[in-house]
């Protein structure tokens, strides 16, 4: 790659652009973890994450990745062999789907076509179809980074309701913490699993769990062997704002200022500012004449848009490219979209023309690589920008454009 | 200002946007400016400005600012008293002849009208009509960070020439050196002044002098009382690595990435790259309607554009509009041309997308300030920029865009 | 605590003090994980690992800590119900030792008294009375950081060869690796579990395995469920620079940075660097007129020294006036040793004066919480420190100080 | 010099060790500085200078270093010829006075033995004696870097009312402020000099000036061409928030912490760890048999002590010798003083451990360099610390220690 000056563009749907303020805190000394600053800290952290979950219950911080939070959900709450409900979303279902498997569950895997969210219909059919309530969990993935659709988790837990189901609810938020609205306790959300990279502005190395006294309860009788993602000794070692076994110091550091950051413009302004942007996206997108992967209008995910590539071009070629020419990062395709779609992260850390450059990167990279299209979507967006911020800052609309 | 998301946009022709490495190197602990590391330092930074400057001369770096390098080239060369040829190319040329006249010497100022730089054939006639060889310097601004307007400055060298008049030669690259092609040596540029907070891609608080032996003979007659600014000292001291005072330590250590960048990207990368940029700035402008201050195609400013408000419209609401809507910072109009002008910098730390950000800033700025524009500036410096880019990368035009 | 001026003494052993190189480096903004930049990242630092675990075999990253690599070694080797040879050395022995059983080992736990390491002896006996050939690993810890006791590794093995046992061994070097010689291929280690926050100076965040081709082999037939911790699929996506789920980014810059760093220094000095400043302090707590903690000569760490306090007097009153009055951070006494020993870390990025910084402070602060002791331990361990700087230095030994 | 491990100490007096969080402030990104940003940090900073001076008079901050703050007091407030009274306390007021008599000022220098501090009475009898009142500045340095040696103001002050003269009196606190008591109204200091890369706790590169109204008034009278320099256009922007050109942006950040972390900390405790680690050093080189440069016991420094040589022993070889041996820096002889003295910078962030680190170093490094002392000093510096911790904890003294 030849020389490249000034900022990268990072626009994969995560790890994202961390605040330089919170890499500046990450870069403080290292302190003694089991000091009174560090008890601050930690208690800190957790109620502003309690805050950002929606949730009064309790919440777990593993050094590790949102990989390990996912095994830390199972390990916790379920034993070997046990019956889960899961729903093939997208790439990241599939992996958390092969995690289940190979720990030794048994799982009632619905297919999908990875164009779409849970059908809540599905869930209600499964559990009531389910007479011995045999399904220990119902697993879902809130916002599938793969593939761009967000499901509708009130939905589900509706569907769990009218199917006066026993079941665990488990919710993936990995990609949609701190982007998309998320209500743990109004969704009545048993285990919630998330990760640092991606609304939370973190580099990558923090997994979450947020859980319910309900999957505490469920921890006590579940047989998995577990050590290190057990949570009795965690929130036990929490209360006093310590931990069983080294937490990562100096991403708390930068989880502490973020999750400030987060608090001070507002969980309501933080999910109506990714909106936005993901509204802008999508029109730019239809503008250059391309597809996007959501076929549902109600399933828009806020954190990325995922566009499907002309026939005969490939979507790997064209993010080689952008990167190349103009220093930017789009999301590959995963799994069985591998060079069919290429992803549009517009979560985290962003703005109005950091949005405006991710997209003019595109529109220009599509020219580069020969992909057809129109020209127009990054000024389509632009557009739809100026009209709601016009919006935003109380002003009639406007009328001096020609 | 609301909670503002993303990173700041600063546009204002400097300082500009400090390169994410320069100011981790800034953060590195400070050292013993007599000891032998820093001894490296210096060497080190000194010998990457003379490749900058182009210049085999000296090379002095003052704890300061640009201002300051203007006082030394001034109380370094001449006296109290001295005759001086300098031309009113816009707010800066100005403020360097109040400075000059401050100081006590008598400046022959030659009118301009903000627009245009400096024509060599005055300075040919001047020169010629000074049979007394009274003036003792000509002093240029090379690109007016007011106006976005470059001076030839070769053409004022070739004017002295035919002349043949031994007046120094002064010249102040402020916003132009690492940005826009300046040669020293080949131009025989007596002192040229700089500073660290525009192409070199720091934070302020560095003034520079390039200082050719014949300055540095004048120096030796000159009369002006003078202890900071006093080039000597600082030369013996360098030619061992140290400073006759304390050096601004670690802004050093951010010069010496800055200049690591520059020479890794290319001096000629780096003037091809602000020429383009400032290109598709001026072909967005045109597209909106506007006018470009600058009145000279020969003259436009690489590192800036100065557009001018239509009547009846304040530059400084709609910069303030910007600020707070799209958080990015613009350049406002100076002395005369306050309300008139707004500048946008495109120099320093810089790229497509960040300059597809900016122009998108400033066309939805225009619609919300309900500035009379014509939409599609910003996709008109994405067309430019794409076709360019296609060119680079070694490509036949395009024909897939629609 | 009242304000604290000047920097903060972390002299617990772990996590270390991060040189200040390495959190600049960890600051810069994270890029994406499956980008070419990256993939270099990851060779770089496997590489790197490699040479200071002294082995060709294979290195495995974890975004977790020590502890999770406790977990890893298990579950990739093993399978429930398998019989493991461990001894109890002390409290990190135990806190292994129960990891095993909760994940459904049986142990075999040799009794100790915390003072001693492992007693090859033992071993040899162990093994040649298991006919049946039913352990399946010997799981020792290198240096046991809750009491400054290092076992002989090397004399492990050979215990090992005596007995001709096909047992794996695996070795936690959490609180040795980069401090203390380590050889892992020599001594036919089979799992080396560390950890980044100690000798490797970075802060807490990786947990790390080394693994030989002997490992990976058990690892094929080990029967735990497992998924984040799975050797196969990381060692299949480093090979080309990549990771089966985020890595932890920002801690892999800093990575970077130490491996460099330690390399630069080289290996036989950073132990050497260690054995003396552990010398040094031994010198000091002799002089003190208390007890250490290690029995044996032979067996002293070298990365931090234990340190019994008289009867009657509480090692946490102590400490706590030690971090009140002097801002330092000493290690407290675990499990069993609570409020009857305190630690000094001497590992990591650490120097004389920083030593003699530490040693003053404990001094003053047995003099503070009017802990029985005679002065001038300080002064004894500077003593030492001179004597062997001068022969460092290639002088003759002093005769001038009176 | 071998490979490093650790901090280095950098125990010159100035530039001091600098806080990680002022660096770490310093690294944010660079602002507008006519942004509504710049203009409430220009404010905080001014205000909170104010506070450390002493002074509700007039702060004014260059881009610069003190050697240019010394500029500035001279020509904002005299003119060419006129005659001032200096005093030969050391190096730094001998450069001073050569500043002076360059600008064309005429000094009534007082020759000084560099061991003592400026004597009050001569101050008396010269002004008595100048009956024309010809004398318009008495220029004092507060604390003489070079030879650790602190001036009585509040004494010279008095010494001038008795004259009854109305000369400006003029204070370097380059090496004092924030450091040790200064009281600018309290001592009617008119112009007070200063700099960032001591007792403030940042890098170099800001200088400073508190001034009276009285000074203020005198610039209106000024003769010296002055620009850069001037206090008129300063003060008018600085109302604002702003500044007459482009100010040192991320040293003002930095400066920001720094001021908030001595207000935290408290002046009055700022000065108290001072003077007590001053104390602390000068028992340790009692102990070591060596003389302290400072003659008279009410003239120590607490920024530095300056220790002289045994004869036929070079200081600058023993410097060196523990730079190469032990990483700390220490001051060098200046001028006549060079080979006889180095100096002990004990000021800004700074702590007991730190300290004690320090003398270490210098105990060590005698050792190495064969310099001729008694041990022990480092350990009389250890007694004195830990009674006078005692003490500010609230214990009786102890009677434990053997």
């Amino acid at each position: 790659m030849a020389y490249q000056s000034g900022r990268h563009f990072l626009q994969i749907p995560g790890p994202t652009n961390v605040p330089e303020a919170v890499l500046r805190a990450m870069a403080a000394p290292t302190i003694d973890h089991r000091g009174p600053d560090f008890a601050r800290l930690t208690r800190e952290v957790i109620d502003g994450l309690g805050a950002v979950f929606k949730t009064r219950g309790h919440v777990v911080v593993f050094p590790g990745s949102g990989t390990g939070a996912w095994e830390a959900a199972i390990v916790n709450t379920l034993s070997p062999g046990d019956r889960v409900l899961m729903f093939e979303t997208g790439h990241f279902a599939m992996l958390w789907k092969q995690m289940a498997e190979k720990l030794g569950l048994e799982v009632d895997f619905v297919p999908g076509d990875w164009r779409s969210g849970v059908d809540a219909d599905v869930v209600e059919q499964k559990l009531a179809a389910d007479g011995e309530r045999s399904i220990k969990a119902v697993m879902v993935v809130h916002n599938e980074t793969s593939t761009g659709v967000a499901s509708r988790i009130g939905d589900v837990r509706a569907a769990m309701s009218r199917a006066a189901h026993p079941a665990l609810l488990m919710v993936d938020t990995i990609s949609s913490l701190a982007s998309i609205d998320y209500r743990m306790d109004e969704w009545e959300v048993d285990v919630t699993v998330s990760c640092s990279q991606k609304g939370l502005m973190l580099p990558p190395g923090l997994g979450l769990n947020a859980v319910s006294d309900k999957a505490l309860a469920a921890a006590r009788q579940a047989g998995f062997p577990r050590s290190y993602w057990r949570w009795e000794e965690m929130l036990a070692n929490n209360r006093a704002g310590f931990f069983p076994y080294t937490p990562a110091t100096n991403l708390l550091y930068g989880l502490r200022v973020a999750l400030k950051m987060l608090l001070e413009e507002g969980l309501d302004n933080v999910f109506a500012r990714h909106d936005r942007h993901a509204e802008a996206t999508r029109r730019a997108v239809r503008a250059w004449g391309l597809e996007i992967l959501c076929r549902q209008e109600a399933e828009h995910s806020s954190s990325l848009t995922a566009v499907l590539m002309p026939a005969g071009h490939d979507a790997d070629a064209f993010r080689e490219r952008v990167l190349e020419a103009f220093d930017m990062s789009l999301g590959t395709g995963l799994g069985r979209l591998k060079g069919k779609v290429f992803r549009i992260g517009h979560l985290g850390d962003f703005n109005d023309l950091m949005l405006a450059g991710t997209l003019s990167g595109v529109e220009m990279g599509l020219a580069l690589a020969d992909v057809p299209h129109r020209t127009g979507g990054a000024g389509a967006a632009l557009a739809y920008l100026a009209e709601t911020a016009r919006r935003d800052a109380g002003l009639a609309a406007s009328a001096t454009a020609a």
